[in-house]
C-alpha cells in the first residue's frame, strides 16, 4: 500500500469509528417511542451494561412478555398494527386477569409468549460475533447479525420459544376456563425460562466483555513493554556509537 | 504492502477461496439425515438455484409444516428431542387427520406451525448480505447472519410467523372438535401465506443473483476494453519509436 492510499485508507476507518459515535449519540439522545415508553426492569442492566461500552449501543429491546392481543377476524399474520392489546405482563401472569380481559375482546383474541428480544448496534463485526457466541451459549439460538449498506452492523438476540394459543373468534370464546388456566400455567412456565436464560445472558455478557478487555490490556502492556526495550536497545546501540 | 506481506496475503485469500470449496463439495457430497431425508418439494428448485451459484450452498431447509407433536408433560419448551411426531404436513391440512393423529397421543399435544426455515452457507460477507436483504424483503423478518470463527458465513432465513396450540395434557383432550377445526383453518392461511412467501424469495432470489451477474459481466467486459485500449496505445507508441 502505497503513502497516498495509506492515507485515505486511515480517512476511511476514522470516519467509519466517528459514524459510529454519531450512531451512538443520536440514538441514545432520542425519545423511547415504544408503545411502552422505556426500558423493561428485568434487563435494564443488560441495556445499561451494553450502553456504557464503547462498541456497542442497543437499538430496541423487551424483556418478554405474555400478551393477549385481539386481531382482526381471519387473518394469516397476528401483527401489532392489526390488533389491539386486552393484556400484557412482562412477568408471570394470573388466569383470571386473561379472562376478565377476554371477556373484552370483539375480534379474533390469541394469548401469545414473546421471549426476550434485544437489538444491538456493533462497531466492529468481531463485537457482533463475541455478543452472537454469548446469545447462542444462553440459548437465544435464532439470534443473527445484520450488516447494512451503510455499514450498520446489528445483532439481533432472538429464540425461537414461543407460544400464540387462539382462544376466540369474532368476540366469542372458544374455549373452557379450565382450558385458559392450563394454558396460562404453560405460558408462565415458557417466561421462567426466559428470565433464567436472560440472567445466563447477562452473566456470560459480562465475563465475555471483562475478558476481552483484560486480553487488550495485556496486549497493550505487551506492547508498551516492546515499544519499551527497542528505546532502549537504541538508546544502547546510539552510546556505543558515541 | 511489500512483497512478501503481499504473497502471504493472496496465500490467505485463495486458501479462503479453496477452504469454501472444500466445505461445499464435503456438505453436498453428505447423506440426507434429516427426519424426513430429502428436501421438500416446495423449496426444492430454489436448494438447486442456490447450490448450482458457485458462491452459495445451503445446509439445512424445510419448506414449513404443520406438526402434531406428543411432548413431555409440563416441559417448557416443546423441542424434537423431547418429543415425538404423531402427524405432520407441509402443505394444509385437514381436521380429520389432525383429530385421529391427536387420539394416540399419551403426553402433552401440542399443535404447531413452523414456516420456512433455510440456512444458506455464503464465500463472502457480501453474498451473505445480498440474501439476506432478498430474505427480509419477501417477508423473512427474523433472517439474520452467523460469521463463526473459522470464517464460516451462515445466512439463516427466518420467520416470526408461527402457531403454537396445547391440545392435550398427559394423554387427555382439551378442547373441543369445533376448536381443533378453527385452529386448524387457522394453521392453514398461515401456511398459505408461507407458500406465498417462498415464492417471493424464490423470484426475488433469482432476479437479484442475476443482476449481480449481469453487473459483473458488464464490469468484466469493460475491463476488457480498457485492457484492449491500453495494449492498442502501447503498441502505437511502440510503432512509432521504431
Amino acid at each position: 500500500m502505497c503513502g497516498t492510499e495509506l492515507y485515505f485508507f486511515c480517512l476511511v476507518v476514522m470516519s467509519g469509528a466517528n459514524t459510529f459515535g454519531q450512531w451512538k449519540k443520536q440514538c441514545l439522545g432520542k425519545v423511547d417511542f415504544s408503545k411502552k415508553g422505556s426500558v423493561d426492569e428485568d434487563i435494564g442492566h443488560v441495556v445499561s451494561f451494553l450502553n456504557e461500552r464503547e462498541n456497542y449501543f442497543t437499538t430496541s429491546s423487551c424483556s418478554g412478555r405474555i400478551v393477549l392481543v385481539d386481531g382482526v377476524p381471519d387473518s394469516p399474520d397476528v401483527r401489532k398494527q392489526n390488533c389491539s392489546w386486552l393484556f400484557v405482563s412482562h412477568g408471570k401472569c394470573a388466569t383470571e386477569d386473561v379472562v376478565s380481559a377476554l371477556r373484552k375482546s370483539s375480534g379474533d383474541a390469541v394469548l401469545k409468549f414473546e421471549p426476550f428480544v434485544l437489538h444491538v448496534q456493533c462497531k466492529r463485526l468481531e463485537d457482533a460475533q463475541l455478543l452472537h457466541s454469548v446469545a447462542v451459549d444462553s440459548g437465544f439460538r435464532n439470534s443473527g447479525i445484520t450488516v447494512g449498506k451503510k455499514g450498520k452492523i446489528i445483532m439481533a438476540v432472538r429464540s425461537t420459544h414461543c407460544l400464540e394459543v387462539p382462544l376466540g373468534h369474532k368476540g366469542e370464546i372458544l374455549v373452557s376456563e379450565e382450558y385458559i388456566c392450563f394454558v396460562v400455567s404453560i405460558a408462565n412456565l415458557k417466561m421462567e425460562e426466559n428470565l433464567k436464560r436472560i440472567d445466563r445472558f447477562s452473566q456470560c455478557l459480562m465475563a465475555a466483555l471483562q475478558q476481552e478487555q483484560s486480553t487488550c490490556s495485556t496486549e497493550g502492556e505487551n506492547k508498551e513493554k516492546s515499544a519499551y526495550k527497542r528505546r532502549r536497545r537504541r538508546q544502547q546501540r546510539d552510546l556505543v556509537r558515541l
